[in-house]
């Protein structure tokens, strides 16, 4: 393929994009493949003679587009939201285009500096303690990883390894194996899966200790769960909490945590992945009280923040305990400006040795965006929860099974778990729109998240005429009458609170 | 940003793309900034309000290029070669716009299913051993990693999983501690500086035995280390193996290292991130015998693939033992069609929980570049190595230090290293073309390696002009008189050969 004919592929792609999004309401939000449709589909070796892009692009709608569920879809209310954004996409494919490798800081200057100016800019954006900031005085600073799971696992290694260094100078009577297979770590039973995951990999022990009733992580729990282990013998290394659970979007007290961890000398990180974003707002931090007692804290960009997968902003207290724990060196690895602080090797801030130049397409996205729409937006996807939240409420055929948080809203039929079972099955099996479940208190309930690239009322009207309908036809065959259907009456009056609020047409 | 401004804004960056790489030997390979060059060109907060798109563009040759270092140049002979190529580019940016998370079927079964197949297509174009496919009737399989790093990483962590679940089988009278305490792994002193991270991470020592005066391991080095090991009560349990490594491209002993791997009960890794593309051409394979007997592969396709970072086929004999390793479920990632064979739930085979749809751009590489193309382009790039190679032997100058290897030559100058050293540098600080240090058998060398997107004879003509010039120079300025400047005599001659042998238009 030369040069030209890139051009014309990719204008045709982009042209693809454009459309996509653009109409991407007319898909239904799940697919209806079954498993193995694609082999069928294609040749079981690789092509010999090359073939037209044109005939590639043929077979992207043929092939591809049946089996993606479309996360960007309005109707998409399934885990959590999952950016992308127009500038975040051209962002993207110029990075491919540029194709270099920013493990350390001569492998490119622009990409090291950039991701650190930016840590900064993110940190203020969000107003995280200054220790946190490249910029303070002091050893903290920022770093994009590429999801949570990674910056959850680089906290927990890195707390191993220090604890580790500690004991070996404290208790010279222990060897490095005994050491290691004392220690222990701590998350909620509420934080996300990749939490656990992280305690495997790292082989330390996570105990998920119960959260209180609202899903929140408390500091008596955790104390007592410490306190066990070292009349054990054991020794606790960190505390994994969650602001923004993924079950319910609960947060744990950190003003609780945080003495406990102190005093304990355990290291405390926040996985922040979806609601550290609603940090820019002012009005939204009242959740988030204690951060300052964080070691580490990481939020997605790619939730809320309009950036595409894959990109997780991270930051340390601390990043000398990262270099400490991961720092392996080779000749071919050197350069003549190793050790600046304005340029970090940031190869030794992560798991893998290469990194892509993911700065790019943040620094694209917010100079575009701005502050001022971002935080707009979080706004609009929350207020647009609460229009869905008060239909719930008015519906005396469902509960609410713990408050709404952010842009989620956990609810059920009330009854039986498995009439909610029942009903999310059948919507699920009629596509129009895409939530899953999650269970609370022992209760099976339904998560309904704003997502999507553009969210509006009318996606949340559509949603909840989908799911009251179905409601209707379920409780119906089950012999309950249904209850009176409210959509009519709120929906006009909320809609217009709405509408006066958001300048939606600059968050498009 | 609404969807006519992404038209416009992607437009204008396809084409500065396409510029950019048309004219990518118009710039000094080497970023001339000095550090902390971009903070002073940058703000230090997000702006309020949304900038034109225009601006960004205008910055990003501002701010952002004088601090790239051009991988994608022919003038880039550092470390190996990163691919980039249009139709990868095009991939990255429908990947983007597609927006979807493929962690489980369900996310979207095009993104997992099409990496089923096409693990298979390449595992097929390389030639592995059917054992290693998603198609056979066994628990192997392929996944694509991120990279090299992770994926060792992945064998690590399975392997070291694998053994302490078998030892509390056969020793039950042994701690899970006391066994985690006596594991131990091996690899050659050669290998990539991310096995010896992959050893701190996983918390398993790395003993990174000597290979031999050529840079392979040998079986003998090996089975002492592990009869020591054994002798002093540890628990060997996995051997990382090197085809092409970083230093100079060198080829472990598979048929030595497989019998004792396997007499002793131990994992079998072969790294082949570099060199591993290179069995797709039947002619190349002799130095890669013995795959047969590995229990797990990786090679890169963003080295010598096409395909643009991050992208690492990894392949196992058993992928059971990722599940068995790293598996984590909850209620909130269940779906319908959980553990169909054609619909693996990556999430399990992996670090991390989210992931991106890196399938996408590897088929559009395959099929508009076409196997034959690949397999040209290989061939390509080893014919410059050689034609370079040919420049440095017929100069008494130099010396070659170890055999060139796939595109890599490894030379110096002859005599003390501190010449080598001295030539280097001021080749790097003419930033003309780039080359790295590496050190073998003790002696400093320079590595030339053939990288770029197109490189092209002409390429290799300028850097042996550039480094027979600064020697010259250097070694006037020592007091060595120059040798016969060969590079006339033989360029003409080499080319034409060259010429004939391929076909470029197609690896435009």
């Amino acid at each position: 393929m030369d040069v030209n004919q890139f051009r014309e592929f990719a204008r045709s792609a982009v042209d693809f994009v454009a459309d996509y999004l653009e109409n991407i309401r007319d898909r239904p939000v799940l697919p209806s493949v079954e498993p193995g449709y694609l082999h069928k589909l294609l040749p079981e070796v690789v092509p010999e003679q090359p073939e037209q892009w044109q005939d590639v692009m043929k077979d992207i709608e043929r092939v591809i587009m049946p089996g993606i569920t479309n996360w960007q879809s309005p109707n998409f209310h399934a885990y959590y939201p999952t950016a992308t954004s127009f500038p975040s996409i051209v962002g993207e494919m110029i990075t491919s285009g540029l194709g270099i490798i920013g493990f350390s800081w001569i492998c490119s200057p622009a990409c090291t500096e950039l991701e650190v100016v930016l840590m900064d800019w993110l940190g203020k954006f969000l107003d995280l303690p200054p220790s946190f900031l490249n910029c303070s005085e002091g050893p903290g600073g920022g770093v994009i990883q590429g999801s949570a799971s990674e910056a959850i696992l680089v906290a927990v290694l890195a707390a191993r390894e220090q604890t580790v260094r500690r004991m070996k100078l404290d208790h010279p009577e222990m060897t490095e194996s005994e050491i290691r297979g004392k220690l222990v770590s701590y998350s909620s039973d509420q934080s996300n899966s990749c939490v656990e995951k992280a305690g495997l990999l790292a082989a330390v022990p996570i105990r998920l200790i119960k959260a209180d009733e609202n899903g929140s992580l408390r500091g008596e729990t955790l104390e007592a769960a410490i306190l066990a282990d070292i009349q054990s013998g054991l020794i606790p290394i960190i505390c994994i909490a969650t602001f923004g659970t993924t079950g319910t979007c609960a947060f744990d007290k950190m003003d609780e945590l945080g003495p406990i961890c102190k005093k304990y000398n355990i290291w405390l990180h926040i996985d922040a992945a979806y609601a550290g974003a609603a940090l820019c707002c002012p009005e939204l931090r009242s959740s988030m009280n204690g951060i300052d007692w964080a070691d580490s804290f990481n939020f997605n960009l790619h939730k809320w923040m309009m950036v595409n997968f894959d990109c997780c902003a991270m930051w340390l207290k601390n990043a000398d305990t990262l270099v400490e724990a991961f720092s392996v060196d080779r000749i071919y690895l050197s350069h003549q400006f190793q050790g600046e602080s304005k340029a970090p090797d940031y190869r030794h801030w992560q798991i893998p040795l290469g990194r892509r130049f993911r700065a790019l397409k943040v620094w694209i996205v917010l100079r575009t965006i701005g502050a001022e729409n971002i935080r707009n937006n979080i706004r609009k996807q929350i207020k647009l929860a609460e229009m869905f939240e008060n239909y719930v409420r008015a519906d005396d055929r469902f509960e609410i099974v713990s408050a709404r948080s952010m842009g989620l809203v956990c609810f059920r039929l009330k009854g039986d778990c498995s009439l909610t079972r029942q009903l999310l099955e059948k919507i699920t099996e009629r596509k129009k729109i895409y939530m899953i479940q999650a269970t609370c208190n022992g209760k099976l309930m339904m998560r309904f998240v704003v997502a999507g690239l553009d969210p509006k009322e009318s996606d949340v009207v559509f949603a909840w005429n989908e799911i009251a309908g179905e409601s209707r036809k379920l409780l119906e065959s089950t012999k309950i009458a249904p209850a009176e259907d409210v959509l009519t009456k709120l929906t006009n009056n909320f809609a217009t609170t709405l509408t006066t609020a958001f300048h939606e047409e600059k968050l498009k």
